[in-house]
């Protein structure tokens, strides 16, 4: 795909340049009490640059930063590890890496269905997970299953006063159905936050004020200023957080389909913030998405244990073809409502989002994308708040 | 000139990895009435990494990031499209882009004569055009013209609180002398912004609070602290910017000559911020600057259409040679004032320039620049400001 | 070791890309006197990305970003340079550049052989030297012997409100004694700083108010808030700083020592910033270490004049051998009091630091190390602050 790729001629050194550029624009349709004034414009979604490759055979490394903070204005590492893969199946990794966790997640963003992963995939990942993570971890990968564990901290860009978070994540995934026709399997993943990440100085005697918030935007980001539409604010004085679900995907021919679902919550201190017992119960809450899609010149997007391969159309633009085009459409909700918890303010809701989407894969490096998200929340209090997004993507790879 | 180009056997993929270093060191005299404590020192004035390509054999794409910000202290993306050139003398481009636009702006930094292009077309080209725009255009070049028209929104590292800018922009250039001996051309510039960026929320019903102003360094940009010395201020409750000029260009043998005009403003709403009408009258500018120059080494600045190519040194230093050697010089000239329109403040006035310059190319990769500026500034209350700068410049490019 | 280079078939041209990762991770164990809540954590203590080579046989290039400011979330020029060589054993050097000042700081960070550098190092290069430095410089390098001069100015992400300052600074190194069995040589650097960077406006005629501060990280920097353990704090109204020292350097087969030590302070102007004559003494502080390591599997750490070369493992993990191990301890100390004066407040202190390290050669491109720093600070007044820090690095490089 036009990478820019140079190997020794003993095959033990391996290196290439690495480029990734997602470039949105999309506009906001105010629907019913949407009162926000939504930004319309571009949004520099990704732009990867680095290198990856190996070293003395065994080693892999990874070296990639993200040019898109800030709307193309700042810079941040997405990716900065090296992996040991001298032992047959198994891979151990550390540095700043993306942990393999959700099948949505687990699959790269050159390749996943729609532009944006779904709301609750995301919330799961961003607990301990996500791009830009530092942490180890250790994988085992056969023809038919993954085995993926971490111990992961803060993100790069953070700037901790007390100390960084510690995360435990896993994934486990088994594709039950494997043939010249497609594929099937199942999956589960699960996080647990021991060290949440403190905000300040400890407000009382063996009281470090920690906190966590679930949100995410409602299925696409665009313009300058991009904030959740859903969230449920600030959790203080917790003492843990988690995630774990289930995820499943098939594919037969052209044909693909994809679910997850995950319970997330977090545990609260015994004292709140003013040294009082703490009274509310644990807050949880949970999500899922269901999805479908379909090829419509043929070429297939494939099960892998664990993951999605992306389309590679099989007659580029200007090479005998028009490329590949696939259609698809996704269902997803999340409740970020727990009144026991003591979650029910007037930001947070539960979250519904319709997406329509159209990919034109021109060759295996140059992707466009259409989407149109359909939004409702229903706040704690009644409301209930529409919202249409419209957004295009240019994407570009190697 | 030691590019690190890679291109496969088949002619259809090629990478190259792009690096620009200008480096500034410069120092004010302070002149008549010229009481700010300017900044002396150096400037990082560009500091560009990236890739540029072809994959597929019709799709070109640019990929570079600026790490000049903040004098070396921060990133930006300067580039990061894709174009489809697949139909022969038309390019269709989209992304970050640098449009083409104005006969200065549409030469590479790499090559301009003097180390800052002309406050009028700095001024004119901020108003849609210049590097990091986001923005589709389509270009049309054959040996004697170029027609470039685009649409454009805001530039990368700007956060929009409303909705992104929108601006219409094109020009054309005409080649009517070309021969072994040299060339000459004419070309004209317009945009109109048809959106401007908004600053805050509405004020009153159906007017947001946008606004725009114009202003330019004089001439040099040194040390870490580089305001403008003239500029119109903000200009408040518009709904509409423009500008549109001509140029002109010629080179015979080692000698080139250049000149630029432009007018430029902007429309009023009909009522101010207060939610009274506007009375005063839309406010419009102009500027324009002469330029020439001589190679004394014998080699030649070429006038292409709508458009300048670099000095390319026959004799690089090492090679048999002293590099080539360039002279030139330029008188430019930018009135800010408009009464009628109600910008006639302390800040602004009728800037006048006068700029010396000796360039040294090295070798095709590296040359140094010395810039001698003599700015004098009438304000509108008839104080009459002075200020001499001088700056060098190393340049590396490849 | 796996890096990406490419020459021109007339070896005219050289280019290689440049990547160096260098992340922590490490924590705090507080001792007496110690309240301070420190920070645990990860550190990108350096991330590294770019391109060197040469153009037209002549001219070097080097042009890196670092993208490991703010723990990965921001970039900064390390390195933008251009050098002629073209003159036999003498370079000429200008841009973003890091003088060859100290004998540790001589040395590349890939090679050092403790985490950090010892603090006294790390505050008389911060006068004028380090990385990222902007100046032009002359090097002479022999067989036995280096020479280097530098006039620098401010580092580059400064902002300056009047002028930049200016340094003065030089390095001279003879090994006195080469064989096949070892090494050994002296060196002397100083530095001058003419114009100390203005930090306000004058606040008194003729009076700017300029200030330096003297302080280091104690022997390790984790997490993401590393504030100094001793500092001068600000030393205003000066008219210039000064270091000036010699180090020692000495390998026999597997064994290695070095020694530095320096005197450095400041110049007070003769007014304090209220106009008053300023009575107190010039403040002056010294410091210096003493390290030795030995490498147990029979690799070398070679002196070369006024440098150490890194340790390179003769036998790869993975290829034969375990790769290399070197352990190393250093004794540091910084008298950072002068009551003469006036630098005696609560902050500063004579801090004393026990560093132990063991460091694994994994391969040329990949190096572990772990560290552990005894830190001891007698306040002027009396207190003794004791710390305990330990910290593991992952290097990856090319």
């Amino acid at each position: 795909g036009g990478r820019i790729r140079i190997q020794s001629a003993d095959k033990k050194f391996d290196a290439a340049i690495r480029a990734r550029i997602h470039m949105d624009y999309g506009f906001f349709n105010a629907g019913k009490n949407f009162t926000t004034d939504a930004t319309d414009g571009f949004q520099m979604r990704r732009a990867f640059l680095g290198v990856a490759g190996k070293v003395y055979t065994d080693w892999a490394y990874e070296f990639t930063a993200n040019f898109a903070d800030n709307r193309g204005g700042g810079s941040q590492i997405q990716a900065a590890n090296i992996a040991y893969t001298g032992f047959k199946d198994w891979t151990i990794i550390g540095g700043v890496l993306q942990p393999k966790f959700t099948l949505d997640d687990s699959t790269s963003s050159n390749d996943i269905a729609f532009m944006e992963r779904a709301p609750v995939g995301n919330i799961v990942v961003g607990i301990g997970g996500s791009d830009s993570r530092t942490g180890v971890g250790i994988i085992n990968k056969g023809e038919s299953h993954i085995l993926a564990a971490y111990v992961t901290g803060n993100a790069t860009n953070t700037s901790g006063t007390i100390d960084d978070q510690v995360n435990i994540l896993g994934r486990a995934a088994y594709a039950f159905w494997q043939s010249n026709e497609g594929a099937a399997g199942i999956g589960v993943s699960g996080v647990y936050q021991t060290s949440p990440q403190a905000t300040a100085r400890p407000v009382a005697a063996g009281t470090a004020t920690t906190s966590i918030s679930f949100g995410d935007r409602p299925g696409l980001r665009v313009g300058g200023n991009r904030t959740s539409l859903t969230s449920t604010g600030a959790i203080n004085q917790i003492d843990g957080a988690y995630a774990y679900g289930a995820d499943l995907g098939v594919n037969f021919k052209s044909f693909w389909a994809a679910a997850e679902y995950y319970n997330f919550g977090a545990k609260y201190d015994d004292y709140t913030a003013t040294g009082a017992a703490q009274t509310l119960a644990d807050p949880e809450f949970s999500g899922y998405y269901v999805s479908a899609g379909y090829i419509l010149t043929g070429e297939r997007r494939n099960y892998t244990p664990g993951e999605w391969a992306g389309v590679k159309p099989a007659w580029p633009v200007g090479q005998n073809g028009f490329g590949a085009w696939e259609v698809a459409t996704r269902f997803s909700q999340v409740d970020l409502i727990d009144r026991a918890g003591g979650i029910a303010g007037t930001g947070t809701g539960k979250e519904t989002n319709w997406t329509l989407g159209v990919n034109w894969y021109v060759n295996p490096a140059i992707r466009f994308m259409l989407n149109h998200v359909m939004s409702e929340t229903k706040r704690p209090n009644g409301t209930d708040v529409e919202l249409d997004i419209t957004a295009v993507r240019m994407q570009f790879q190697f």
